[in-house]
């Protein structure tokens, strides 16, 4: 069981990163080694030829592991991103995008998580992400 | 529809890739952008500790892709991997290793999966794969 | 030979990407397969512990990697990231970070680059990342 | 400085993996972050089309970070791949593959390190990898 709820998570979110890139992100539901996060369509994370910017799809997929994790261990501030591996596989519509993350692995030390991004409407994937997150030693 | 059958595929496999270490692999479904390969258990693949060794991890991985992707386009002699990024999660128990590959993209030039391998009888994953294969221009 | 100055990819850069983060960009140098881009420090990149955010990296390393790219192909817009896999490895100081791009294959479909990032009057790299970007067919 | 030589390396290496595959391997050289392992040719490695197999890279690969790693710490045995990202980049000539490694970060928990691979003889890498090994506590 998860040991945050979503509301309380996104007010994490937002209390640790009030730049304004957070500020498109709704955490939606959070499960039992998951989280979806959904970044609402918003012509500032566009590049050329109208694509929702890559580094914003990153983002998304940093947030959305975030997410499952402290979800698992509650609001740990500390834990970090180790290592994040992308791909991209479509062109994202010019609507919001959905990220779903599921933990493969929570240990002491790692966490490691997947996250697919599918565009509102498709069930196409438009990028796929796999995180690992360093867990600091601690009370858990 | 896959083009080829789990008979098909398996038979493509060992005469492409005669070595012993292919021997051991099992094509045991395949399915629209999706396959599962099974590796028996050999004790030759064991690295200190009594650990199945990274390397046939990853050699089950990316066959388990190549499965998926020739299972769509057809016995392709030439599709190449370009990328593969692999997390170990858990040491695996001595017993066979069941690989799924999902297809995530399946494009002219590049096809995307990612692999979820698991010790036979336990739910949670021991590794997790994501790979790209560039497939050579053609008939296709 | 590059086909490129580090003025006029530097202008490229801006206008195909007029949004504030890449403002922070500058393009020191191209050379031979290599390209170096220093992102300015801005207390905007900073995420909690007043750490350079990760998206932020991600963003210089793209940026780095499309420096050297358009440097040997020249000005296509259409080159995107399939791929990009980083690796964070310390916590970087409240100061410029550099990056530094070599390129280890340019192909006629994909081109393979590398990324090392230091934080400026630092030896020890804060970030690693590879990358993989597609090329359109075209007239080159 | 390195703790242990290239000779003490390799023969630390062959007494925990006796099986054939590292046979192949020789620890070349060994230096402050970095050591050097050959591959030399072995028909057995090829795979369809007189290609060395993309499983001997990843385990050439996956042997130099090992290499790299003990030679700084010592001998410990438990040290384990956790992520592994390789890009295969031309197709190797059928001759010896060089493979050096630079660690990138040796913490106390984690080590990274890239992996750059040569045809011998051919500047052009022919494969380029990233790992990350866990590093057990204890007495270092």
């Amino acid at each position: 069981m998860p040991r945050m709820s979503a509301e309380e998570l996104e007010q994490f979110l937002y209390s640790h990163f009030p730049d304004s890139a957070h500020r498109a992100f709704r955490v939606e539901r959070v499960d039992e080694m998951f989280a979806q996060v959904r970044m609402h369509f918003d012509k500032r994370h566009l590049r050329p030829g109208g694509t929702i910017s890559g580094p914003s799809l990153m983002t998304l997929s940093d947030t959305a592991m975030y997410m499952a994790l402290l979800g698992m261990i509650g609001p740990v501030g500390l834990a970090v991103t180790t290592n994040l591996n992308i791909n991209f596989l479509r062109k994202p519509a010019q609507v919001d995008v959905i990220a779903e993350c599921k933990l493969l692995k929570l240990g002491k030390r790692l966490a490691v998580g997947e996250v697919t991004m599918y565009s509102e409407g498709d069930a196409d994937p438009v990028a796929h992400a796999t995180l690992t997150y360093s867990i600091p030693p601690g009370p858990l």
